[in-house]
């Protein structure tokens, strides 16, 4: 997996930051997470290919998360765009969209769908042969949902010298790397164990944003790869965080601890400080593995190394 | 006045082209023409101060008009805003941004109110002591209209000389700058025309954008200061904007010449060409007094000269 932040900065876009967007790549698969005003500028400036989103998975209702969808569904008109796009977001979000498409007159050639969330239960919305989606409940002042990526099993790796010592037909690799045992011509069984070995690791993504310190999301994104929490506020304004139903960086710390995520990403902070890595300082008092979101910043999961130049 | 533009480039917002939105300062007022994606920003580059903007005039609904205003009205409400914002647009626009502020539980702190036009004959929507604003009714796929702003007279000068020979009273000075006449002790009337010269002329400007060729707009902006005229195309692409009801950049200067303006100002292009510079060397053999719009630049109705670095 690798994960592309174009965005995360609360409240309003501004000249050098911007609101909540994210891309996550699974498989050469691109997955649009939120859409804040500018997106579609911020996926130019990080040369990304606009034909291979499919899909747009909205958190909730709130302008620094979605009032970048509507340039973004019209651009990729303009563009020439066939393919299929499904969005998924709350109860509402069909309405806001269609109303604007109806009386701009500017029905998309393309085939759009939704799926409309209202669950306070976490489910599957989306699953194929490589990924399956689920919601993550939040707790913030409207209806919102985290979204949990998590790659399916990874085929095993064929153990090549164990198959040519064994004279296995390259017909049967599929098989072997799908788990499959193979009968050979004497009929001695060879089980699989023996001629493969574990495929890379699944990986999984937690998005949180924006949500109050929230328990209830922990079995849902227990052993995360990498969760990326909201952490508008410092815990010098606790206060502030609990009224708006925001998160400190210690609570979103205190999260990733509990839930034993391998790695935090921190964003969503509001402008009103000095300088970002005073969240970072905080996370890390409670859990070690935490980085900076930043405008511009990706992260490829297997080294989790940060590609920008903080 | 002083136009300062934000954006004026066709269709999506790009990494250095906006789309449109202006600035009009009449008087220390300023008007708002026009909002797609990312004027937040683009007013926060320009350094325009959002407590200013008052009234907001929206000409179509096409995204590239008007995708940046709920995340606009939003933003005022984020900052504080108290002062009363009113919108003008057209019929659907209230339901468009009522509708989202609704489903975001995010009601203004202000009174936000609108006047939504439906018709197709110019008509004035706002009037105060300084100025007097009409809608152009255009040509394009959705219901359009342009927009005259005129000033209104301004107060005649004093004549100091004169005013220190007959010896009137610092008391009659609004009088008489307002165009009356003073009675002396004595009975003796002074005209106005002894006491006061006359006051700067009233300039007007005239926005029309987006439009196909429409000459049923020349009564109406005649003898304007400014015209913004859309020049989509260049006329070699004449087949292409008679087909999406845009304007070429000999077009927009027949118009110019035919309403017999002072100045036009070109927007509105096609991101298709190499440089705008063809806009105006195409304009320019038709009508003389040609500038250049672009991002940034800003206009002094007086003596119309581009501060940006053109």
């Amino acid at each position: 997996m690798k994960l592309t932040i174009l965005g995360c900065y609360a409240a309003t876009p501004r000249t050098f930051t911007n609101p909540t967007a994210q891309v996550l790549e699974i498989k050469n698969k691109l997955f649009l997470i939120d859409c804040g005003e500018g997106t579609q500028v911020q996926l130019r400036k990080n040369k990304i290919k606009f034909s291979k989103i499919n899909r747009i998975f909205i958190s909730h209702l709130h302008g620094d998360h979605f009032f970048g969808l509507i340039g973004l569904i019209s651009t990729f008109s303009l563009l020439g765009r066939t393919t299929n796009l499904h969005i998924y977001g709350p109860k509402g979000i069909k309405e806001i969209i269609l109303l604007q498409l109806k009386l701009s007159n500017s029905w998309p050639n393309y085939e759009l769908s939704f799926t409309e969330l209202a669950s306070k239960e976490s489910e599957i919305i989306f699953e194929d042969d490589k990924v399956i989606v689920r919601t993550i409940p939040l707790k913030h002042r409207v209806y919102t949902n985290g979204f949990l990526f998590q790659e399916k099993e990874n085929d095993r790796k064929l153990n090549v010298a164990a198959v040519e010592n064994y004279k296995i037909d390259t017909c049967y690799f599929l098989k072997i790397k799908k788990g499959g045992s193979v009968t050979l011509e004497n009929g001695t069984v060879i089980a699989n164990e023996e001629l493969s070995f574990d495929g890379p690791a699944p990986q999984s993504y937690a998005f949180c944003s924006d949500t109050a310190y929230f328990e209830a999301i922990i079995p849902i994104i227990a052993n995360a790869t990498v969760l990326y929490h909201e952490t508008t506020f410092l815990q010098s304004e606790a206060e502030l965080a609990k009224k708006t139903l925001h998160s400190t960086a210690k609570e979103a710390a205190t999260i990733a601890l509990k839930a034993n995520v391998k790695q935090l990403i921190l964003g969503h902070y509001s402008t009103r400080y000095e300088r970002i890595s005073l969240f970072k300082e905080e996370a890390q008092t409670i859990f070690e593995n935490v980085k900076l979101g930043d405008d511009g910043a990706s992260f490829e999961f297997d080294s989790l190394i940060l590609k920008n130049n903080q």
